[in-house]
């Protein structure tokens, strides 16, 4: 993929979702489980997000790709995950490692530090949690060589959002500072990360044309909010109605 | 009832609701119970949550209608649903069933068939959940059936909504399709019916009313909204000022 | 403090929570999860809602400030107020406790007297709630004998906001209606409470402080606000907007 075909690639990507209307389980924390829903449907994706691990295996079995999000995590989360990650490897079902406030505790940490050998197909992540998974500064060659080592795309989000696969390398400018502003905004990143991977078998162009098409959302949704409180519901509106000339007008990609 | 005096109905039942205030105790799903508690405390209804199995008895025991809403179950939910019910029953307390996504999982399948044996007043549920519940394609002789094997009103919700108690048929036209862009929509539709239960001796009555208050609110919603985000504040707004009015101009029953 | 100043403290305190962006861990329901942190991101404070028992130590280790809610309380919620009191004790954080719905259950009024005896830097809670807590009428004699012997700073809101520690007194009067008609508000306001009080040492001036803020971004996002749907985005927007003009010219204190 050259990244000037990224505007396009990502319409594409969302004109795909939006026939196939693909299925995306979430083992998310419970502060972004209501957003994380209302981003997949507006992008397309019919998101579910049981826990139990008794039924997870079922969703998981029927769902199209898998989200793991660490935020929030609990006893019944880590048995969920457990029992959702044998169905989606044995399936090979595309799935996003979301390692949230990996920082704050070295458990969880050392945790995420497994969930990675069980080969995500990407990790969506803030530099912080970025370090503390790696041990590693959060510069390019870093992400580089930790895609390398690990075989996931390492999508790396902030004022820039950096992704690579260890040999493509995406740079995505586009965003709002409000973004900074309202919880969830990284999980349902990676929840529409794992709804792009649903439909796109790349999963470097998946992650990339994920955080393009949230990102150029959030743009748009920062000129028309008023504050985070209208921001919230601005960015699912824009991400329902992106479309090709908006992604090819405002896409600043390298 | 004749079903042309629904929409007098409906703004009756909702004057009842503010001016009563009843307590609606929620058992359901991490998604949806912010949505629904604002969708109860707009209609004029007091929500409450709790699943602790410990505490969820004094809750039910006063509150004036209960939900039960598969969505998320776990655990912790289910030996809530048991506590719940028991108190429920020997109130006579009027409850609504909610079989979320009982399609995806033969478990909860089976568990919502048990459930329907404790004799809930209605059973809110889309097409998919009702095949999986009855083991029936879900047309009108079907609903009849399954309403009077089980004594429950029956109230299928998507493009139409169907509700029927067996002797009694309505459907609402009303609604708007962003409405399946949100998610908790239907979770929020059965947390209503459960507040119109509280205040409506009725379950037909308040079943179909409740559908009629949430579609008409969804079609003004629609007509205010630039999309998912902003539909899910608008309904409520829709809601909380819904009247007589725009009940008699807009409602499309019969 | 004299309460005229009230204003002007208040705007300097929103001044020093954005400057510093304290960390404020929550444990608190699952209906005000996601609300809550976007009030305490539109403040300038950075939220964390983690209540697993064995990384919650972790989390309050790192935080300026701690709320305990007990909204939606349960088995883990109990274990993990033992951690984080625990930790928050021994670093003497700052935490305010939220006795939600305690009027509802014997068990959970008789669970907040005990962590009372742990000593909250202040209580946020409703006529009711300081009813069950106290066996006392709401009242300002009750307020004032309540914290002398607590050594809390005791917050009761409702139409008016009474603040004491038992030696000094404000009575705010701004807000709105609609604060009534959306859930968590009262959950939003002592998560607020707990903000301030992580950068304003002074737990009656935090306390007063907070709820003066959250009141008058009330009464602005009811000016806006065309229901309690657009209410919820308007009230977080004004929140995040507030300045030292808005507090002086709209605030009623006394």
């Amino acid at each position: 993929m050259r990244v000037a075909e990224l505007p396009q690639i990502t319409a594409d990507i969302l004109m795909r979702l939006r026939a196939r209307a693909p299925r995306v389980h979430c083992v998310t924390n419970a502060v972004a489980q209501n957003f994380t829903a209302n981003v997949l449907l507006a992008a397309g994706a019919i998101p579910s997000m049981t826990l139990s691990p008794d039924e997870i295996g079922a969703f998981v079995a029927r769902a199209d790709a898998l989200l793991i999000n660490l935020g929030t995590f609990d006893a019944e989360r880590r048995d969920s995950v457990a029992a959702a990650l044998e169905v989606a490897t044995e399936a090979r079902t595309p799935w996003v490692l979301d390692p949230v406030f990996i920082d704050r505790s070295e458990q969880r940490s050392a945790y995420a530090r497994t969930l990675v050998g069980q080969k995500p197909s990407a990790i969506r992540l803030n530099a912080a949690e970025f370090a503390a998974l790696s041990g590693l500064e959060a510069d390019d060659a870093a992400l580089t060589r930790y895609a390398l080592d690990t075989l996931a795309v390492v999508a790396l989000t902030g004022n820039l959002d950096r992704v690579t696969d260890g040999a493509q390398h995406a740079v995505v400018e586009n965003g709002h500072p409000l973004m900074a502003k309202v919880t969830a905004m990284g999980c349902a990143a990676s929840a529409l990360s794992a709804a792009f991977l649903a439909v796109e078998s790349n999963p470097f162009v998946a992650s990339a044309a994920a955080l393009l098409a949230f990102g150029v959302a959030g743009g748009i949704a920062g000129e028309r909010a008023t504050g985070p409180g209208s921001f919230t519901a601005a960015i699912i509106d824009a991400l329902y109605a992106l479309d090709d000339t908006a992604l090819r007008e405002k896409a600043r990609v390298r």
